[in-house]
């Protein structure tokens, strides 16, 4: 996953995107970058800056004299998600800034595409060299082989070209274009800000609307499925960007991992709040457990893996009271603070310290109850079953294990980075004749008394409902039911780019 | 303040160490050192090493191989507060390591002594010298020029003579020595491992009992007030540390604040439990509250500034609930994991983006709702200030701000850094003829639509009862009543040592 | 200017690199890169590592974890000369590591080609997309272009298409491949190392013997003007690379000031020993000096600016001493050993600092006497001008002021980073009637009793000569006379890119 | 070894010190330190700030903004040199900065202390406690331990006590005080400029001249044997500090290795030229020379190790060619530029490949030649060793090794750190029956055709003449000869402080 992140018409486009890109480090913490647009008094014309580096923002931005280099009118940026293998390379760190026949081109994608390989054989036959093993990299290679004149219609004719899953925000030369993919697979939004002094537009460009906020910026609306969105000097004046719009699809696919995991509570995505999601995952997870008070107390205790799961409980606990299940929402678990990337563990620390070291459990809290412990996925397994062992230690009555989102099945092709299929913890118990026995592997595998996913069809009245589409959303990881034909891949699931 | 910390008879003394300090990172921020005593084969003796630098834990110790030197079979470990001014130098940072008479001798303190200036003038006539500003190097001074000849012996004539606060970490040559000030002001705990093996003990000494729970250690028990507990060779193999006590007190004076704000929820400070006592702190400030519902909901909204208190929130509600004020707990703000220390803010940054980098807001609970938000303690007011005018964005119908403790008015001259008397922001209105007034004063300044302190009596009815003790708690910072002399600061506290 | 190494069939070749690229760092001390051809056991085929970084090679290389991921059996480097502006970038670092439709390619130039924005132009117009502003990005995409199959034939198609000067060091998958311009501007050299064990040669190639010497490696020959030279699996076996040959050009045209300046003095360039060389310089600007002795002395003082200068000061006193001019060579400057691209100067240092910090006068040695002091080269004056002042305070009689080149009055379009003519020091003087006026201005200027520049013809006389060529060197520098057309530049020189 | 310096009235001391500091470089690379006196506004008072740090001067102060907080009127600071063991320790980097009973002390020394561990024994058993294992740290405690009132007294009282080799540097409140044994074992010099408008003096104090050098300072003249040296407020007006003297010893005591290798060769040192004493190490060196010219060829090839022994390598020329035997200095040898403290050698690279990193052979001076290396003196022999198989490959027909020192036989306890008597080269061929046979070993062991070392006799008539004293040099190194009791050593030495 990645974050992606645009400003035009600021007097610190840098700053800005470098906080734009702070607010969105969830979406990826492996390396950062920001390419500037300014216009150069020398050359008479715009120019690009660049910084990029592999770490956080925070660390790759800490010398603040960068941000006296980068100074112009526009910038972009990309977070990139903690990858494997080839992707650490430096020369994968997004975004791409580039000179072809109509000047500068600079880019900056989330999601992944599934013909990237095809396209790529294609074009290297031609004779076109590639910098890195990014899918990202054909679309400015296409671009720059179209015969149009104007680089927007360059984007659209290599847009038209590629499938798959992309939110995409790029400059050439002094305008800023953002796209997204018909399909709608991951999140992109507008924002802008007036000066009340000018009555000109700033525009702002964001993977989610969490980024608007940190800036005051106002949430405009989202980039609409398949929309290639033209932000000019124009548009700065009459408030009003262009578009032009890809061949629609019917049937969407937004990605669902968004709202169960992926996504920051407090963002707006798809035109829903996170938060209320989340609310609403553990109001069905409620609606679906089974789990009964079997030890005397008034209430189940009902505590989160913090943060990402705190909403759903919430939202369990008040539907489990409604439905005459007595339930209290407890902090059982707090997050350390100073854990982070800069954390060692020295003397070959074992996982289990690594969960000690993430996790403070209040034992005066979870000591002789009934716990319901509320997370919202399990990927590889490993880290919830450290988890139950250390919870294990302050004593608890029973611990019933709820997940807010179905078993994870099967890879993703669109950006989400799970694991190949053979690592996911639902593929690891072979020998299981059906689901039943599955989840009964894994109960025992994490160590629980129980164990309750939240079945597809509760997942699916979690979320948000659009008129006049097929379907609204993809939910490949836990049906295989893939919405975008996936033309690189005939089988097993490839490292993931983004 | 600061945190300490010591282990005895482990193969992994500095590891230990570190895992312990990053436990106790809360407690200090600025400088973390190690010294760890290991036997040098060729000399034939047991050697002191060490390493110190500013930063957090896992800043100053990031070099993985430094571990590989820190190599023996006891250390002790010390994290510093920010402080400000000459304390900022680097030849403060603790553990103090010292070569004297009897041999080796390392230091680690938390707390402060308030006859240092006076014991630092005798010492300096007596041709003394000092290499650091710290108010904890005059105790190894008088160890040093007692006429004892056992090093606890030493240890013991130096703490007669020294006032104030400390909880003392030392090692003196290949013996582990801890020590609490007769007051009993800040926290110390004795841990204990059994090798089931070799029926050896190794021992841990910590400030807070998180440090022992990372490393699955076993709490044993406080250091009591007045005790210098000594654990040798010897300690090891009969499972019974040796112990002096200084003359008793029979007035304890532990830091109420600890419980208040400072310790970390999952430790268990003073013997008791510091999550339970924030949840007392909360049920307290409900029954106190006079807020009413008038917004036509259901329930009143309860928030809290994460993530020190949150327990504080969820006793009031449940206390609300059954005081007949209907109440919900929210996650109305989340704390943003990727602030740090290494966190810039370019382009000259105002607080206000400070707080919005710290802190997200989740709309979707906040608008239009009466909210309680739930606070440990208001200092300077600043931060508090610009949170409210974040959730303001939010638009909420009414911010009721309580605070789970009675107001800051005096400083702390034992080891907790509030700024100078002045500083305060309780004394920041200077006109306000009465409490009440002072108080409307801090609410408009805060901007809320009501302000609520919980009381003294409150306070002290939230914590835990120590028998045949004529006072158990310093509350001086919140009554001016300071159970312990000053002897150095006649007037306005100066700078906190530690 | 800069330094390319490359390294065939050895266990090592990041480390032989490395150490050649230390031995060649007098070439270029703004940026280094490595990139390694190793055999990836999962992929079954070759893959391409790098690693590069803006510093001193052992600045950019000083993590001695990147030898282990830089493992292979092939390897080629670059280090890059200070340079001002938008080659600053890191995207500009070389060697370039590309993946085109026959695989991999790498590529490392020092050379500065003619006719790149030409072919900038063309190739964009194209579609081709260029990612840095260098030159060198068009051999790459020529090649890419070419309908050829092996890549030694495209790298070959491309090399016709491109003039100026190039020492080429590339990888094309499992290949080396090094390559020289028709004219011979920049020195390339082929060595070779045989195991005794298998009878296999390791083969090496680098800007300067000298790279050579460091790994113990043989020198075999030069790169020949026009060759294009190819090293396989099955050369390591024959001992018998394969050479291709551009269109030869009876006119070569290789960069005297290497010999003058640039070169190492322990290396052979051009088959021809550096120092030797200098030395004849040294000779022949003695025969032309006019110098006499006038202080009653026996001799006069010869030093030189350390250490470029120190050979051709030794044949001054040689060839003085044999014409009567009686001449003893002293140390009268020594080049401070701890100066370097760390140091810094506090206190806005002036540049009078700088040569302070650069080098130690020898008072004794120049006090009371007549001194020449022998310098390679004057460009801008600055430094040369804060030199005599500094000698000044030894009190010495006299300052003859020696340079062993003639004037630079024209910038250099072949790789020499030369100021634009403008900056050049001989061009500053703009009133000058006449050479000798001009020298007169340049000689108040710096400020000394005499200055001396060697003649066109005593420079020409010190190089080897070639037989079958019409014209050998490229002296442009002192001369304005080009000897290969400058498609790009039509007036003033702009910023060099190498 | 290490290297002192001290600054009294300047605007910018921590500048001043950083650029003497940089110059002394050469006597300590290990760790740097400056402490500032700077008068604080606050606090009405002059107070001590500090920086220190482990490597070289630019590498410890590389952040600019350093600069700013010290900022001052006097400061001194202090190079240390690579040593072993325990002084590797961050806590013994000097000035040690202190607080005693009369306010502040600061002090950086030069040499090494003979009776410390007897005063160091004295001290504790009184009760001092010592923060580092570094000799120095007794003369503070004496200080503040004496009945006196006045600092100056105070030191003059702790010198009186210590044996051994000391040149300091101390700051006491406002006053700079420098100080040196009465056997003037390390030298020290004074160094005034006069500020014209004010006629205000600002006072210099170095280890060697070359510190002033880079800083346009006037030598005055060397701080004398069993001088201390007073400089205050009063002095600046009156350009008269004032001094005391230690009882004086008729023996003095100069280090002579000074002479042969350590001072930098543009100091003055002793009150005599570095360089011009060298000079005459090499003409004696010629005198006693038995080499022959057997070549055919005119001249015999003179070459030296650079850069020490260059100059003695031009009196040897100079003086063979007066006594017929023709000789030609020749560049045989350059010394790298960009070898450095950050150099690695990745893969566990050779003693030899170390050699090659740090010198470049010019072949074609050394090939077929007769060559005299001249080395200024050999310790341990594993250079030696390397240097020489690596100047075979310039395929010379003969190397004659001449030293131009006597063999180094004893350690030093005065502060020069060579290896324990044990690891001298000269000590390693036990079976030698006498002085002759013993060079035989070391000749065949470093490979060379002749090996030959200056006599003592040979160097004590290379160096200056004081009048008035029984002996004037310490040649201990050489004879064996101890000036100075060493009461800490009875047997072998032990590990040098420095």
């Amino acid at each position: 996953m990645c974050g992606v992140f645009g400003v035009y018409n600021s007097k610190t486009p840098a700053e800005d995107t470098f906080y734009g890109l702070y607010s969105l480090q969830h979406r990826g913490q492996e390396a950062a970058g920001i390419v500037v647009a300014g216009y150069d008094e020398d050359k008479k014309k715009t120019v690009y800056r660049q910084h990029k580096g592999m770490g956080l923002v925070a660390e790759v931005f800490k010398d603040e004299e960068l941000f006296d280099k980068l100074h112009g009118y526009a910038a972009i940026g990309h977070n990139r998600y903690s990858t494997t293998g080839a992707s650490k390379s430096a020369s994968n760190i997004q975004p791409f800034s580039l000179i072809y026949r109509s000047g500068n081109l600079a880019i900056a994608h989330n999601g992944n595409l599934t013909n990237s390989q095809v396209l790529r054989k294609e074009l290297t036959e031609k004779g076109v060299i590639f910098h890195a093993s990014s899918d990202t990299e054909v679309i400015p290679h296409l671009a720059a082989l179209s015969r149009e004149k104007e680089p927007v219609h360059q984007i659209y004719h290599a847009l038209r070209q590629v499938e798959g899953a992309f939110s995409l925000v790029m400059m050439a030369n002094d305008q800023l274009i953002a796209a997204r993919d018909p399909y709608g697979v991951r999140p992109l939004a507008l924002g802008m800000k007036i000066d009340p002094d000018t009555n000109e537009a700033s525009y702002y460009i964001a993977s989610e609307t969490c980024a608007f906020d940190i800036l005051s910026v106002d949430y405009v609306r989202d980039i609409e499925p398949g929309e290639i969105l033209l932000i000019d000097k124009i548009s700065t004046r009459t408030h009003k960007p262009k578009s032009l719009f890809l061949p629609p699809s019917k049937r969407k696919a937004r990605c669902i991992f968004e709202y169960v995991y992926f996504a920051r509570p407090d963002s707006t995505i798809f035109q829903h709040s996170v938060d209320k999601i989340r609310r609403n995952l553990g109001k069905n997870l409620a609606r679906e457990s089974t789990v009964q008070q079997n030890n005397g107390d008034k209430h189940l205790i009902v505590a989160s893996v913090p943060d990402s799961s705190n909403t759903a409980a919430l939202g369990f606990v008040r539907e489990s009271n409604k439905i005459n299940r007595p339930a209290r929402f407890e902090h059982g678990l707090i997050r350390n603070h100073y854990v982070g990337r800069t954390f060692i563990q020295p003397g070959k620390a074992s996982r289990e310290i690594k969960v000690r070291s993430k996790y403070n459990i209040i034992r005066g809290v979870l000591q002789n109850r009934q716990i319901i412990l509320i997370d919202d996925s399990i990927v590889r397994g490993t880290t919830a079953r450290m988890l139950i062992k250390l919870i294990r230690e302050a004593d608890p009555k029973e611990i019933h294990l709820h997940i807010s989102s179905p078993p994870i099945t099967n890879p993703c092709f669109y950006g989400m980075d799970f694991p190949t299929k053979g690592q996911l913890l639902t593929n690891m118990f072979d020998g299981a004749e059906n689901e039943q026995e599955e989840i009964e592997s894994i109960r025992k595998y994490i160590g629980v008394e129980s164990l309750k996913y939240l079945s597809l069809q509760g997942l699916l009245n979690s979320v948000p409902k659009f008129e006049n589409e097929t379907c609204s959303y993809c939910t490949a990881c836990f049906t295989g039911d893939y919405p975008i034909t996936v033309a690189d891949n005939k089988g097993e699931k490839e490292e993931c780019e983004c």
